[in-house]
C-alpha cells in the first residue's frame, strides 16, 4: 500500500475531532500492523471499494471516547451504547468522507460503506487481507486511540 | 429494504457452512433489528457499495464458532484469535461473494470490502444507518449465530 494514502486519513481524523468535539489529537508514528494487538472498547469499521478494496477502522478505549463525545454533546456521556455508539459511527463516517474526498483529488476514487460500530470491553479487530495494514496511534488529553487503514493495491 | 435481498444471504450462509465445515445450520425467522442486542464473541463485518451502500455482519458465540471451525480444520480449535479469526474472515468473504453473485443475477450489483473480524467476549455490533437492519438467527447443533444485513435503498 502506498503510504501516501495514509495522510488523508490522519488529516481527516485530526480535523473531524477538532471541529466536532474541540479535541486536539496528536498523531504518533504510523506502523505496520502485524502481531500488535489493537484493543478497544468502541470501534467503527468502514469498508472501502472502488479502484481498490479496503477497510478502515478506528478503535477507542472507553476513557478517550467518553471524553470526545462528552465535549461533542456538551454534557457528560458515559454509557458506551446508544448515543455514544452513534457518535462513533458519525465520527468515522466523516473521517471516511473527508479522507476519500482528498484521495479523489489525487485520482483515487473509493466508495465507503455504512459504518458498523462495535461496543465491547477489550475487543480486537483484524482485517482479512494479505496486504499490509497500517496503524496510526493518536494521543488526546484523556488517552489514546488508533486508526487502521488497509487498501489492497 | 426489499426483503428479497435477504434470501441470497441466508442461502449462501447455509451453503458455505455446509461445504466448508459440514455444518447443517437451520435458519430462523428474520426480524427487524431494533433494540434487540446481538451479542457475539467473534464477528465479521463486510461493507457493501455499488448500487446501494450497505453492510453485512455475522456474529458467533464462542461455542458455535469453535465447533464450526474445528470441523473445517478437522481438529479441535479453541483459541479465538489467530486461525479462528481468519476462518471467520474466510467464511464471511465466501458468504458475501456467493450472495452478491446471486443478487447480480437479479440485476443488483454490489461490491464487497475486505472483511474485518472482531474478537472479544460479548461485543455488540450496530450499523450507522437510518434504514432497516434485518437480522436472521441460525441454529447449529452446538449453538446459534446471527447474520445482519442492511442495504440502503
Amino acid at each position: 500500500m502506498n503510504v501516501e494514502y495514509i495522510n488523508p486519513f490522519i488529516e481527516a481524523t485530526l480535523n473531524v475531532l477538532k471541529t466536532m468535539s474541540r479535541t486536539e489529537a496528536m498523531p504518533g508514528k504510523p506502523y505496520l500492523k502485524k502481531d500488535q494487538k489493537a484493543l478497544g472498547d468502541v470501534s467503527a469499521v468502514i469498508g472501502l471499494t472502488g479502484e481498490a478494496n479496503g477497510t478502515i477502522s478506528i478503535s477507542f478505549p472507553e476513557q478517550s471516547i467518553a471524553a470526545v463525545v462528552s465535549r461533542m454533546f456538551g454534557e457528560p456521556v458515559s454509557e458506551l451504547e446508544g448515543e455514544l455508539a452513534d457518535a462513533v459511527g458519525e465520527i468515522s463516517n466523516m473521517i471516511s468522507g473527508q479522507a476519500r474526498q482528498q484521495l479523489e483529488k489525487t485520482g483515487k476514487l473509493l466508495h465507503g460503506s455504512i459504518p458498523s460500530v462495535i461496543v465491547g470491553k477489550n475487543h480486537q479487530i483484524s482485517h482479512f487481507t494479505t496486504y499490509p495494514v497500517i496503524a496510526v496511534p493518536f494521543e488526546t488529553p484523556e488517552g489514546g486511540f488508533t486508526i487502521e487503514v488497509c487498501i489492497e493495491e
